[in-house]
Formats: C-alpha cells, sequence, structure tokens
C-alpha cells in the first residue's frame, strides 16, 4: 500500500529573499517544487502539498491599501483566501506539467481550505505576527484608532499591523482530501496555514483575522490524515545541534527522544528551526516519521538517504 | 437515484449593481444564495455551484494597477484565480453555516479550477471583453505600445483593455468533482468561468490573458458531469419573447426546438439572455432540462413551478 506524504514547501520554493514578487519569478521557482513533487510521486506516495504564503499575502494587503480609496480594503481573511488562489493556481499548473513531461497519470487538485482556531486560544491577548506595510507612527496610531488595529515598532522600519498567530485546531476538508488521494490525486491544500476561521457556540463560523504557521498547519494536516510522514521543506539540508560553534553537529536520523532532550536544551533558534522541530517532534511522538530538509533533497530524504528525520524508535 | 445540477449564480449572488463592494455587501448577498442552495440541498440533488467573478476580479485589477510601482502587477490569469480564492471562501463559508442551521449534515468543497480554451479560438483574433480600468486616450496608446494590450473606447467613460472570451474547451477536475457528489459533498468549482488555460503541443498548460463566460462554462461543467439539470440564476423569473412590447409573452415550460425557434427569430439580446439562451438550448439539445430563473425561486424552479425552463420533448 503506498504510503502518504505531507509535505509543506518554505517560502522559498515560490520566492526567494530579494528577488521581485513577478509573476515570472515565483513561477520559475515553483516550477523546481514541481519536479520534486513528481519524484516522490515516483516513490508511489501518495502526496498532500501545503505551502506558506507570507509574501504573497503581504503583497495582496499592500495592493489593497494602495487602492484603499478606490476599492473597499479586504478583511485578512479574504486576502489569504486570494493568496491560496494564486498560488495553488501556480503550483497545480506546474505539477500539473512535470507529470505530462515525465508521463505520470496522477491528477492534481487544489482545495481552498478554512483552519478552525480557537477563539480562546491565547494568541489572540497576545498578536505577534507582522503583516502587510510599514507606516509612520502618526499613522499607525489614526489606523490603531480607526481600525483597533495592534501596532508594533518593526526592525526599526516604521510600524506594522500584528496579528495573532493562534494553534490551528481542525482543517477542514480532510475527508475529502482522503477519497482523492485513494483516486491517484495529488491534493494541494492548507495553503497559507489555512484561511483562520473560527466557530460560535451555535456551529456558525466566520473568519477572523490572524495568521497560522503554515508548519503548525501541516503537521495538524497530517495528524488529521494519519500520514505516515510529515516534510518540511526548506532552505537547508539539514538541522544543526551547538550551530554555528566548533562542535557543531548536523543531524540525521535521531530519536524523537533525543530531539525533544535537544529542544528542550534550547538548541533550536526560537525564529528558525525552533517551530520546525516543535512541530517534527509532535508528530514523531505519535510513531510517525518527521524530516526536515532542503527542497532539493526531499526525495532522497524521503528514501533515508538525506536530512533531518525524526523517527520514534 | 439523486440527480445532478449545476447551478450558475449570476453576478447579483455576490454584489448587486450600484452596491459598495465591501466585503460585508457581498458576504449578505452571498448569505442568501447560500439560503436556496440548502433548500435544494434538501430536495435530495447532488449540487455544483458556479459562479461569475465580474466585479471581484475588476477590483482586483484595480488594485493591481493602483499599487503597480510597488508591486509587480499579476496577469489576468492570476488575478482571476484570486478571485476564485475570493469568492469561494465566501461561498463555502456561507453555504457551511446554512447547511449546519439546518441541521443538514453534507459537506461543502471549492476546488480552484483551470478551464481549457483552444489556442485556435477565433475570440483571440477578435477580443471583445472590457476588463479593469478605464484610461486616457494617452495612458490607452502607451499600454498599448507597451503591453501589447488590446485597448477600445468604452461607453464614452474612456478607454479600457479588452480580452477575448473563448469557448471553454475542457474544465479541471471533473472525475475528482464525481467522487466528491457521491459522498455527499456539494462542491464550488468553475468560478468566474475558471482560469483560462491553454495546451500546447507537447501537452504543457499556461495562462492565458482571457475572459471565459461563465454560463458556459456552467454548461460545460454539466455535460461533463452528465448532469440532470444545468439552472441559470439571474435577477428576472423568467425568459420572456416579445420582450417590452404589448404581445409580450413569459416563457414557463417550453420544449427545445420551440426555444431554438424562438432564438433563431432573434427574441433574445445579445448582451442579456441571448448567451444564456444559447447555452440552455445546447444542453437541452442532448435531452436535459436547462432553467433560466430568479435566484429566489431556483428550489420552485428546479420543481417545475418557477423560471424558465427548456426540456427535450
Amino acid at each position: 500500500m503506498a504510503k502518504r506524504v505531507v509535505i509543506a514547501l518554505g517560502g522559498n520554493a515560490i520566492l526567494r529573499p530579494n528577488q521581485e514578487a513577478t509573476f515570472d519569478n515565483q513561477m520559475h521557482n515553483i516550477k523546481m517544487s514541481a519536479e520534486l513533487i513528481a519524484k516522490i510521486e515516483k516513490l508511489d506516495y501518495e502526496i498532500v502539498v501545503t505551502h506558506g504564503n507570507g509574501p504573497q499575502v503581504g503583497n495582496i494587503l499592500r495592493q489593497n491599501e494602495e487602492a484603499k480609496d478606490v476599492v473597499p480594503q479586504m478583511p485578512l481573511d479574504v486576502c489569504s483566501a486570494e493568496s491560496q488562489g494564486f498560488i495553488g493556481y501556480m503550483m497545480e499548473q506546474s505539477i500539473k506539467n512535470v507529470l505530462n513531461e515525465e508521463e505520470l497519470t496522477s491528477g492534481v487538485l487544489t482545495l481552498l481550505t478554512q483552519t478552525e482556531v480557537s477563539p480562546d486560544d491565547p494568541a489572540f491577548e497576545n498578536p505577534t505576527k507582522p503583516i502587510g506595510v510599514f507606516y509612520s507612527e502618526e499613522e499607525a496610531d489614526r489606523l490603531s484608532e480607526e481600525r483597533g488595529w495592534i501596532m508594533m515598532e518593526d526592525a526599526g522600519r516604521g510600524y506594522r499591523r500584528v496579528v495573532p498567530s493562534p494553534q490551528p485546531q481542525k482543517i477542514h476538508g480532510v475527508e475529502s482530501i482522503l477519497k482523492l488521494l485513494k483516486q491517484n490525486t495529488i491534493v494541494i491544500a492548507g495553503g497559507g496555514g489555512g484561511i483562520p476561521v473560527v466557530r460560535n457556540k451555535i456551529g456558525q463560523i466566520s473568519g477572523i483575522e490572524a495568521v497560522i504557521d503554515k508548519d503548525r498547519t501541516g503537521k495538524k494536516l497530517a495528524e488529521q490524515l494519519d500520514a505516515d510522514v510529515f516534510m518540511m521543506l526548506t532552505d537547508v539540508s539539514n538541522v544543526y545541534i551547538n550551530y554555528g560553534k566548533p562542535n557543531q553537529e548536523k543531524l540525521e536520523e535521531i530519536s524523537v527522544l533525543k530531539a525533544k532532550q535537544y529542544f528542550d536544551e534550547g538548541q533550536f533558534a526560537d525564529g528558525s528551526m525552533g517551530p520546525k522541530m516543535e512541530a517534527a517532534i509532535d508528530f514523531a511522538m505519535q510513531g510517525k516519521k518527521a524530516i526536515i530538509c532542503s527542497l532539493d533533497q526531499a526525495a532522497e530524504a524521503l528514501s533515508g538517504f538525506a536530512g533531518t528525520r525524526i523517527v520514534n524508535i
């Protein structure tokens, strides 16, 4: 029986730092990701792809801001939905083209995905995720007053809106994804962590202005789908301990208990490997395999020859 | 066995003429459409919903234009993908909420949809569909030169870009939609007519700047899905012959041959009922039923008590 893998593509898979966010640049990068997905398809895996949306939703917010005098601004959840459309379209098209080149017969489908978060998530008390454009202090004060936005000074470049980053509780569409996978279909879902929604006491859902971490959503998706492997593709080949020190050590296959020990020692930086290792450990604890590796070594890592592989042994 | 219906929602289902394009206005309209979908769900139909995107993609194009100095402009196919994300999200959420209220257990899923058109479609020789913002004559000349856009004077309000409106040839994802329908899932697909793509000689697909008529896509979708009924929901209760004349006559249930005769007589205006009747006749010719009715009478029309019903008898 085919194994099931959830692949979380990092931002670099779509737009590299310092690259201009043109359609051509993004399409070029995505084509390379599509080739890697096709390699994994050949290994006989059922594949679900999820991806980040940081630069894209940032640009959509910026377009909303620049055009606000002529087009009513949309809330963040709508901008997130738009970015799923944008990136999902490019990705689906690229994967289809590579499969066609390689004479593979699998289908590819992109689902618009809502992700439920809890209205009681402590993140709502403490918004931390900066989004959108930079404002002057005066503009920031005005926006704070007019729209109730929480504004924070960011990196000496001005003020930005910050929004909460709650935990994903339930990703919509999982039963359908399972059926589609059985039909030889590669599914793209949960883009940008999913469109954040909350459910009220009578069961109605509505959008909420927040950002869900894509690796957390990837992990949750892998859990809900009972996947065998959860992979996070990033721009480095491996996770390291004692990073940047003389005794720096590359991690290849390690037990989840060892990984947890390193995590508790504070080996992984908050802003970079920390959240990825946290998701990996959480997932591997359930008797599964989690992998962190570079985009171009994804297939090798899945076969056990590259990347950092966290296993429950 | 449940019958299968493809429902094409008109622009009014999302934004009414002269309404401001705010999120709240659009969500309010969509909620009413969602209630009608739930009514049809109770009649035990397998349901596929498709919808227009004119005002929404127009606003996304406008946002692209206004922000062009700070965010690279996206091609029309990407804007169309974004509008599918935007509208699909609102629609899926609203339908889920109404189903929940009514204690119906069906799922709802939104598929990002690419629609193949032929690169040899005569529409590419003769672009007719105005999109995006109005420009002055000087700007129009410059855009024509710089970007190769075809510009046309529109309604005395200035110059607009015109793009081709080719026929849909093949809608992607139909096999998956069929499986999802069997799983008690309402599927939203083909929004805005689908993202237009062309396939080259070696089978690679790529986006193309065009607009596909949503009723044509709805009809093609209904054909590919072997649907029993294709419904176009609009802002009038019925189609008329001799419209606006003393002998004006409301059409209720009519044979496809009669409908064809009226069509050939030029009873239906090019810009309004003409294309809808053309799609309806094409579909009904295949031994199926096509319905044109108002949004609020959709369930009644499906049961044979309202709307204009074109049948093959």
